[in-house]
């Protein structure tokens, strides 16, 4: 193969999702295109490479020309509130959910010991003059439903200290439409511990 | 969603293979990364752009620079058969399989009432001149094993004339380990017309 279009395909093989061999179709497809698919494609690239910066108050992504984001910026969305997420991809799953209307704040990333992430490389400097300015009343922490999700909750919610804000976390159960029989035990086990009277 | 994310992301969902699912995840994880993917991935696309394009002799993408591609400079490659094929995933799956080592002749698409595809569209002007100086024994069709692959294999064979060239095409059949619960009938048709003495 020609190196310069090796180089290409080993760059898109290094995105999520995309193998060595999708990344040749995607190469041939950009290359052999006559409607100027590959400008448009390097023109976004530039852009935002050259304009989008995390929001300095919530981690979210956005235009570094906004100062903070969409979502700070927002009066529509309720104060009071603030979701804690992992990244940028749980606040569009969110989002899209509709069922969430007040602030994010955006970790970027979770504790872990094995991949040596620690408190330092969380998004928290901040955190607790948020609460104060934005007169945070809940913390929902949205949180992948691991080991290290939880450690990270614990851990802020210890950092935090004594306040009177309410922590409150995702409930834990059978998914809707999920069959028990598919179920892992550690999920019927937390739905268990969490029935409701009905 | 922030305009020039969206943007960038509708671009990478237009790319073969990769949803708007996808498409989201990659563009999170180049916009998040910290280790400069985005300027690799930029820099290897303008690379290409600037310097890739068809060899003016066989079709097949190389380095601008070169004049004619590599295969077609190739000395060690054996000369007076030509392989015809639709496009450049082609060659590579011809290459990687390393049973052919001659040369190549990319017709850049398929005859095909349909999609309106024409004798036009393909890359045959050079064609009879590339026999002639080549001094070509041997034609391979190695196009698809379909209506249009055929089309345009005879309009080709139509095109050349009479010649002493030997005209060949791929073997049809049943394909290596293939189960007959599980081939067409069209295969099945094919692999009995074509049965041999054992």
């Amino acid at each position: 193969m020609n190196p310069k279009i090796e180089k290409l395909v080993k760059q898109f093989a290094k995105l999520p999702r995309v193998g060595n061999r999708a990344a040749r179709r995607i190469v041939l497809a950009l290359l052999q295109d006559k409607t100027g698919r590959i400008d448009k494609l390097i023109d976004a690239l530039n852009d935002a490479r050259e304009n989008i910066c995390p929001c300095p108050n919530c981690g979210i992504l956005t235009d570094r020309a906004n100062g903070a984001c969409e979502y700070c910026h927002d009066a529509g969305r309720a104060n009071g509130m603030l979701c804690i997420v992992r990244d940028m991809a749980d606040v569009w799953t969110l989002e899209k959910s509709g069922i969430f209307n007040g602030r994010y704040h955006i970790l970027g990333g979770m504790l872990s010991g094995v991949a040596g992430v620690t408190p330092d490389d969380l998004n928290l400097g901040n955190l607790p003059a948020r609460i104060a300015n934005e007169k945070i009343t809940e913390i929902i922490f949205a949180l992948p439903n691991t080991v290290e999700g939880k450690t990270t909750q614990q851990y802020i919610i210890s950092i935090l200290g004594d306040t009177n804000i309410r922590f409150t976390e995702l409930a834990s159960g059978v998914p809707l439409g999920g069959d028990l029989d598919y179920i892992d035990d550690g999920t019927l086990s937390l739905a268990f511990g969490g029935r409701r009277a009905v």
